[in-house]
C-alpha cells in the first residue's frame, strides 16, 4: 500500500500526534476521545463553534481550529463519523456561556451523532444548535445521505461563521448567518482516480485509465456519471454549469426547536444563482491534484461565470477538503453579500488557513 | 492522460492565465517572455529578489512572489530551465537601483541561463549576484547537475532572504545571508509514484506497487536507491538521519567577482548539524501526498531530531516544492540562528505563503 503510514490501526492517532507537535502554538489535541481545541480557552460569552466528521479530508476540520474559525473539531476514524462522546467532550471543553453551534455535513451518521451529542449537552443545560450543510448539487440521495451531501461550502462556512462568532454574534444570529451561507453555497466535484483507505488497502472504486467520475463524493462514493476523460475546459464547464444552472433546492433541515423541545424538520429553499451575483469561488483539490491544474480549472470557471453575468470577488484555491490522495477537484460557488464578504475578509489564524494577521 | 489540462502545448500559458485571474490583487503575469512580478513596483533602493526554474513544482516559484518574498519569478516550460531572456526581462522590470539577487537552484541549465542573464543585465549597468542553492544530500552529481541538486531549502531561502530584502539589506548583505542559509540547509526526498509530464503523457520512471525510490529529485530523476515499501517511521528515519549525519560538504559555488570581472568558483564548506542546534523543519509533499501523511512524517522526524539533541523551533508542512502529482515527500532542515528566525517570522503576503499580515 503506497502510503506514508505505519500500522493502519494507528494512522489516526499518529497523525494527530504529529499535528499536535507541529502546531502546539495554536491547538491542543485530546485523545480518548479524540478532539482538537484551540490552545487558548474560548473567551467568556463567545459562541463555541464546533465541527467534525470522518478523517481523510485533511486539512478539514482540525486544520481550521484557531482564531477566527472553529473552537473545536472532532475527527472520526477515516471516512467514519465521529462518536457522540467525542462531540460531547469537545462541547464541554469549549463552551463558554453563550452556547454551541455545531456545523454538520449532511451524512446520516454525522447528523445522528451530532444530534445525540446535542441532546447530552442540552441535558447539562447548554444551548446547542446544529446546522446541517448540504451543498452538493451532484447527488440528491445516496447510500450515505438523505438529500444532498455536505461538501465544499463547509470550508467557507467555517471561515465566515467563525469570524462572526469572534465578532460577538449570539447563537441565534450565528445560526441565521450559517443557514444563509448554506442556502447561498453550491458545489460539484469530480475524480480522476480513486483513493485508498489505510484499512482497505485497495481502491474504493475501479476507474479506467481513460475514464473520470463526475459528481464524486468526498468518501470515494460514486458520482452521477462515469465518462471518458475530457479536457479541463470541458470538465470545468460541466461542473460550473452544474452549479450555476441548479434550480431552486427545497430542503428539510433538522434543527432543534426550543419551543417544542424536540428535533424538527425545517423547510428551506435556496434560490438559483443569477446574473449580477457576486460570488466567492473555491477551487479545491481532492488531494492528489496539484495546484497548477487548479489554476487551469480557475481560468475556465472564471470565463463561464463572467459570461453568465456573475463576478468572482474572492477565491480560495488548493487542497482544503480532500479525499486522501484522490486525484480530482471540486468547485464551490458561494453568493456573497456584504455580511458574508466582511467575515470572509476578517482575520483567521489556524494551521491550514491564515488571513489578515 | 489523467490530468486537468487541455492541449499539452498550452498548459503553461493557460495555468499562468488562471493564476493571474486568481491573484490579480498580488501579482502581475507577463507572457512572451513569461515572468511573474508583484503588482506593486519594487520600492526604490530595495534589492530585487528573483528566482525561477522549470514549471511543475508549483506553488514554487510564482506562488512566492509578493511582499516579503520574491520580486519576480521566471517559469520555464515543465521541468525545463527558463531562458535568459525571461530572466533579463524580469530583472529589467523589477530592479530599483539597488541591484538584483537571483536565487538559482543548482541545475546545469538554470545556472548557465541565470549567468547569461546576469551578464546581459550587468552590461546594462545593473549590479547582479547569483546565489546557487545546492542542499540535496541524496545526490552529489547527476545527469542534471554538477554537485548537489537544489531542492527544499529554496522555499525557506525565498522567505528568509525576501524578508531581509524588505528590511533594507544591501545586495552584499543579502548575498551573505543567502550563502549562510544555503550552508545551513539540507534536504532529502523520496517518492512512492512517478509523475507524468503533460508532454510525455507517461510516467517519468516505472516503479512497482511495492517499491519506493529514496533520494528522488524534483524532476522525477532517479534517487540513490530503489527499495521495498517501508513504514513511515522507517522512511522518515532514513531521510532524517541522512540529513543529520551528512558530513561537512565542500562546494564550489559559481559567483560573479566584481574585482576580476568574471564568474569564478568560490569554495565554501558547510558544517554538519550538531546537538544543541535549533532548526526550522520543512516537511514537503511532492504533490500527490496528502497533508495527513506529512503529519505522520513530522511525528517521527521530531522524535529523531530531539533524540539527537536538536530542537525544532519552527516548521512548514505542505506541498510547496512539488513534482506535479508525484506521491512522496521531502524533509528539509535549516539550522536557525537569530537572524534567520527573525526573517522567517517576518510578514509575507504571496499567493502560496502568508505570514503575519
Amino acid at each position: 500500500m503506497k502510503k506514508l503510514i505505519n500500522n493502519p490501526d494507528d494512522v489516526l492517532r499518529e497523525q494527530l500526534e504529529g499535528m499536535q507537535l507541529a502546531h502546539h502554538d495554536l491547538i491542543h489535541i485530546h485523545l480518548d476521545p479524540a478532539f482538537i481545541t484551540r490552545k487558548e480557552a474560548t473567551p467568556k460569552g463567545k459562541v463555541a463553534l464546533i465541527s467534525g466528521g470522518g478523517s481523510g479530508h485533511e486539512p478539514m476540520h482540525g486544520g481550521f481550529v484557531g482564531y477566527g474559525m472553529l473552537d473545536a473539531a472532532c475527527p472520526g476514524e477515516i471516512f467514519t463519523s465521529p462518536t457522540p462522546d467525542q462531540m460531547y467532550e469537545a462541547g464541554k471543553a469549549v463552551e463558554a456561556g453563550a452556547g454551541i453551534l455545531n456545523l454538520v455535513k449532511n451524512y446520516t451518521g454525522d447528523v445522528m451523532n451530532f444530534e445525540m451529542a446535542a441532546d447530552m449537552l442540552m441535558a447539562d443545560g447548554i444551548k446547542v444548535q446544529n446546522l446541517i450543510i448540504d451543498d452538493d448539487v451532484a447527488v440528491k440521495d445516496s447510500l450515505y445521505t438523505a438529500g444532498r451531501r455536505g461538501v465544499g461550502t463547509t470550508v467557507l462556512m467555517e471561515k465566515i461563521v467563525g469570524a462572526a462568532a469572534e465578532d460577538g454574534y449570539t447563537l441565534e444570529q450565528l445560526s441565521t448567518l450559517a443557514r444563509k451561507v448554506n442556502r447561498y453555497g453550491r458545489s460539484m466535484g469530480m475524480a480522476l482516480t480513486s483513493c485508498i483507505t489505510p484499512a482497505n488497502g485497495s481502491p474504493s472504486f475501479e476507474i479506467g485509465d481513460d475514464e473520470m467520475e463526475i459528481g464524486i463524493g468526498i468518501h470515494g462514493e460514486p458520482g452521477i456519471q462515469r465518462e471518458k476523460m475530457k479536457t479541463v475546459d470541458e470538465i470545468t464547464e460541466m461542473m460550473t454549469l452544474g452549479i450555476l444552472e441548479d434550480p431552486a433546492y427545497h430542503r428539510q433541515l433538522r434543527a432543534w426547536s426550543p419551543e417544542k423541545g424536540e428535533w424538527i424538520d425545517v423547510a428551506e429553499t435556496d434560490e438559483p444563482f443569477g446574473s449580477g451575483d457576486q460570488v466567492i469561488a473555491f477551487v479545491n483539490s481532492m488531494g492528489g491534484t496539484p495546484v497548477s491544474e487548479l489554476y487551469g480549472v480557475y481560468r475556465k470557471m472564471n470565463e463561464i461565470i463572467e459570461k453568465k453575468g456573475l463576478t468572482v470577488v474572492r477565491n480560495l484555491i488548493g487542497p482544503y477538503i480532500t479525499s486522501l490522495e484522490m486525484q480530482g477537484c471540486s468547485i464551490t460557488l458561494l453568493k456573497a453579500d456584504e455580511e458574508i464578504l466582511k467575515y470572509w475578509d476578517a482575520p483567521a489564524h489556524t494551521p491550514a488557513l491564515r488571513k489578515g494577521m
